[in-house]
């Protein structure tokens, strides 16, 4: 039997991610696109027979082309790879010595943690204000080697204040991520400002509003210099081919996105409105889910929705968000369906 | 502008891969499967719709398990994400800390060197013996945490002794990465041994005999201690849904994998023959690929094949390969074709 003691020191405590049986519920707990599955990216799929046989373009020339173009800026401002998660372990990579700090807000995605430890880094939890905004002063005073600012912010849902942010990147001697992975919802992308500021790297993902998780793809921008030591660090052509074609094909079909964020912001005070009436303390949210403290035992309430045929995400036992749970913004007809089975559990554990 | 200083400090020497502007030219510089794209993944992307949407399966349990009946073994005795490269960086951040040896034999695959350095290892070099096997003591004496045996080995085309494996297993102390990116053409896999030994990791790729390098899916097989480490450490669903199903879909044809195999088995020999009357020096090779010295100028021929429409890789430069290029055994006919070009070739430079 082979001991954990081969194990790279700071991962040795790891375990598996979140894996759910999900048994063909409704899943309200991933955050994908409600509107369902990409169309153009689906259209590209059913026509497109690029050649299999062949490696793919070494750095994804042809998405980075397309998303300069979206920009308004160059190639080689953007890396481009197999999802935003990707994205984050080559900053780790590429920006930290074993054992350097980094600094991550509470809460916020429980896997920035695993990607700092994995790569040998060492997080420096930085609580946001009550409101859950940067703490920007401690932040700018850690002396962290890398930063970690997701707008919005999962799961709590709020985008930070613009100002901090720029306050932060001006003040920070590190390099700053400002993970936009809700970032269509919110508006205000920090990537026009990457020439600005020659420590920030911003990433995106198609995973969430361009509605096409399943293919992995995910992007950085920065300012040239930064984005030339990401791609010489990153795995060659770690993108394959059908998933970058899909992505190109998505990025031209900005409609889909646009109805996408209306849907969104249209739907959500409603389900927050009716969260509110069954006794929720739901959160102001600039994404396409919302953070709600629940009236009754939280680990409960997911329970007895899984066994309604919905999914929800527990975050009650998590610190500074004690009691709540996360939910993705549905269409009006999910959100119906999602907040009747909410008052049927509650009823149930009555 | 951003210094390399903010870089890590094993990476700031990193430049881009190998990423030639192919222009239509017959590529006999990747060894991919000259027989063309794998036919079952082909129909799998013709007919399949599977929900691009939602996230993969986390750990790919699908393709794992169609592995794990193929082999014999488990689903806990496999790891998969994209490319064998993937798996390549994360045995480096399963297995390695900061500055730890990991052994690499000279002369072979120029990415190691990379995967090493990119996650904070050293590599230590250890000669082949002069017809290219591993230094056994060599490697077993090291003190190296980690080694990697590529079977057969890359750019020079032979496996290693498989009782040379197997005493390296038994007596090296710390884990053995057998990558054996070409072992469908050789045989004689160690796959079938994960669970006999405790220090051992065996990679494969669809890239090579299964002819999907463009979807980028590679596997390593492990006892189920060591593949539990490395599924906790990797990045959760990196493989993405269309590549995860056409790879199951070509295991499933074993006959293409079976013809592919006889292809080369036939067309090789040729290849060398050809190669000798015009003055060349091949390797016995046990993959798809031969390595062989040139009578004229290495950089010369592979520049002037270039120029006739052929693309072949050039080792000439680097040590223990010196003066030699590496070109994919292809059809006979592809064969003719380039044993044409480099006479050709090889007048133009007389």
């Amino acid at each position: 039997m082979a001991s954990r003691d081969v194990m790279r020191s700071t991962a040795r405590g790891f375990g598996r991610y979140y894996n759910p049986d999900a048994g063909g519920a409704l899943r309200m707990d991933t955050n994908t696109n409600a509107l369902g599955p990409n169309p153009a990216a689906e259209r590209y799929l059913r026509e497109a027979r690029p050649d299999i046989n062949g490696y793919p373009n070494t750095y994804s020339d042809g998405l980075r082309d397309a998303l300069a173009s979206l920009y308004g800026l160059e190639r080689e401002n953007f890396v481009a790879g197999a999802g935003s998660d990707e994205m984050l372990d080559v900053c780790m990579k590429t920006f930290s010595d074993w054992g350097d700090a980094c600094a991550v807000p509470v809460p916020s995605y429980s896997l920035y943690n695993y990607f700092i430890a994995a790569n040998g880094g060492r997080a420096v939890e930085s609580d946001l204000t009550p409101d859950f905004q940067l703490d920007v002063d401690g932040i700018a005073r850690s002396g962290a080697k890398m930063a970690i600012a997701p707008s919005p912010n999962n799961p709590t849902g709020n985008a930070f204040r613009r100002r901090d942010v720029e306050d932060l990147l001006s003040r920070f001697e590190g390099v700053l991520v400002v993970d936009e992975a809700y970032g269509e919802y919110a508006g205000g992308s920090m990537i026009p400002r990457v020439r600005e500021f020659d420590n920030l790297v911003v990433l995106r993902t198609f995973s969430k509003a361009y509605a096409m998780a399943g293919l992995r793809v995910g992007y950085a921008a920065a300012c040239g210099d930064l984005a030339d030591m990401m791609n010489s660090v990153k795995i060659p052509y770690s993108l394959n081919v059908l998933s970058e074609g899909a992505a190109v094909a998505a990025l031209g079909d900005q409609g889909f996105i646009e109805r996408s964020r209306r849907m969104v912001s249209e739907e959500r005070p409603r389900l927050s409105a009716g969260l509110r009436r069954l006794g929720f303390e739901p959160f102001p949210s600039d994404a396409n889910f919302v953070l709600a403290r629940s009236p009754v035992d939280h680990a409960a309430l997911v329970g007895g929705l899984k066994e309604r045929g919905v999914m929800i995400r527990d975050f009650g036992s998590k610190r500074r968000t004690e009691g709540c749970v996360r939910m993705t913004v549905g269409t009006a007809e999910m959100n119906a369906l999602v907040l009747d089975r909410i008052a049927d559990a509650m009823e149930g554990m009555a």
